[in-house]
């Protein structure tokens, strides 16, 4: 194996596969990146099972074939001789030789035949969507996603097509968001779960353009091929194993407000300060007329916030954890949201006021 | 205690004073900020013992009076209120309410009585500086400040007045700095230890324009008086408790050269990520000629550079921790350096190429 390429292409890459190589692992080539050198083309791929990245750059390929090395490391160097052209050259004993300018490094390879081979996709379902209105669903779902392990569906996005939308759910038990957007097309209405950490790191990789993105899934895995990058990620499951979330989402309601999101976010950040350090981050909402007065309580103090709405509905004081309110509008872009609630007894429901792509669900607390 | 004033101010003195300020500590007045209302000023009060910081801003007093509260919380809280003005006002339980726009918060008070009283400093010694000068002589010299516990001495910087100079200087066993910058007059020529800790939280303090800074130091304090901030800071001991430096540093060399420093720094750097994982930070210098050769070894690999120097004296080989040069690399401004060996089992002496404002000793490793 030999080959040069530009250091700025080659750091560019590491920095974007090494996204999914594993850290701290028990099978240290999961930590590695692989170099294929094939043709005028230098392709580089990290897994860790779960998410595969990988990206092909140019390269002056003089003798083909494979190197498996550190990824963190190769990505921190790479990035340290940028500036210059590199040669890349295999040695007998399973050495890699790196010279740039009249420097030199030499790395001990792994064995390239235990590094994991990436799958092939036959016959998959698709999804074309436009990656804006991608990476806003997986933005906005995320915010409910599980954080503990102990239900390993919970950590991922149930991707769901239902007509024309692709509805994006996550929920950890105490909340919920049901995310729907337009697709330009599907080949038929499925269901599977995704890993919300990989989603979340592939919609980093996705073009800054809103460009029309194809998904492929198949039974165990979901991929998007971009046109040097191809991003493969395993799924968790399939409709069939998610939580019938539809059942959990109320229809009627006794009272409505609509609030300027920026000020009720603000708002529940102050009142969050003071009971930060007590951890449960217990909110009363106090809705009354054109008022909803916002107090916390802690060792420390108390806070009484007032705010403007709109009201419709029954008067109600109700707890919550301020976190979870704050979450879900951090991820909104509207200036005005819409929030439905129950009694102080049932989840609220906050979506849009001018749109209905986004719903998020909270429950209560019972102080 | 009732007082009005900007919350704009409020937030930017409150962001000072809370870096005097103690974090998890057994006494947690310590953790509180006082505020003090007399004629038309407010002041704060920050202090670990170790270091005060105090700062007056402009405030409509209706009644005088004091209230300590927990400065971490008032810091962050007032950021988020600093569009408002905002009025505090003592209630007779000892609670502190404050109202911003339509909003209250109520804090319990510690009692003020409580709080640290700063020192007065009477009959005083006296530097006068440049105060770009003392903040360059405080960041070079901390580099080479003791980072363990075991001799709190070399936590400190001797500050120490030689004719018309200021001299700074740290060790912690395996290098030195010895900084020295021209001071615009000195009572005295005295010798004090100061926390390198408070020293660089101090000079953040300092304002930008080079302004001469009047550094006033007593038997146990030293103290810098601006405008509208006083710090202070209690002095870690005398020149008599420092080590004798000056005789460690040698004034015999056998080699000697000059190199960009930029490109040395980088060189280590590439070489340093090698070994990082082994944590021992080893390079090898191998000066022959007009050429050094800087390499590190590692189970992953080696690392090769060829740097191009002036050198005059015998050729050498010679280990560094590559760590320690990088720290003295980075607070240099000069395009080259100069760096004297006495053989490779000697300090080697970092100075500059034009100057002899700094000098870092270094010792080197036995491999």
């Amino acid at each position: 194996m030999k080959f040069s390429c530009s250091g700025l292409d080659l750091s560019d890459a590491v920095l974007k596969v090494v996204r999914a190589a594993a850290v701290r692992t028990t099978n240290p080539i999961l930590e590695c990146v692989k170099l294929s050198a094939e043709d005028d083309k230098l392709t580089l791929t990290c897994t860790d099972l779960e998410l595969t990245i990988i990206k092909t750059i140019k390269a002056d390929v003089k003798i083909e074939g494979e190197a498996v090395i550190p990824a963190k490391f190769f990505s921190e160097f790479a990035r340290m001789i940028s500036s210059e052209q590199i040669t890349f050259t295999m040695r007998d004993n399973n050495t890699f030789e790196i010279l740039y300018g009249s420097n030199t490094a030499t790395l001990q390879c792994q064995n390239a035949e235990e590094f994991p081979q990436p799958k092939e996709l036959e016959a998959p379902e698709k999804i074309v969507i436009k990656s804006n209105n991608f990476k806003d669903l997986v933005t906005k779902a995320s915010v409910a996603v599980a954080q503990d392990d102990s239900r390993p569906m919970l950590k991922g996005i149930l991707l769901e097509i239902n007509g024309n939308e692709l509805n994006g759910v996550a929920l950890d038990g105490v909340r919920m968001a049901l995310i729907k957007k337009q697709i330009e097309s599907a080949t038929a209405e499925f269901g599977i779960i995704v890993s919300a950490r990989s989603l979340l790191e592939i919609i980093k990789l996705l073009p800054e353009k809103n460009n029309e993105i194809t998904i492929l899934t198949q039974k165990n895995h979901l991929m998007i091929n971009l046109d040097d990058t191809i991003l493969i990620t395993r799924l968790l499951g399939h409709r069939a194993d998610f939580v019938s979330y539809q059942q959990i989402i109320p229809n009627e309601f006794s009272t409505s407000i609509t609030v300027n999101k920026q000020h009720l976010s603000d708002t529940i950040e102050r009142a969050s300060l003071l009971n930060r350090i007590e951890r449960n981050h217990i909110i009363n909402l106090n809705i009354k007329d054109e008022t909803m007065v916002i107090t916390s309580q802690s060792e420390l103090g108390n806070i009484t916030e007032h705010l403007q709405i709109v009201h419709t509905g029954n008067d109600l004081k109700i707890d919550f954890n301020g976190r979870f309110i704050t979450d879900a509008l951090h991820v909104i872009n509207e200036q005005f949201v819409k929030i439905n609630f129950g009694g102080s007894m049932s989840p609220c429901i906050i979506t849009g006021n001018d749109t209905n792509e986004y719903l998020y669900l909270i429950l209560p607390m019972r102080v």
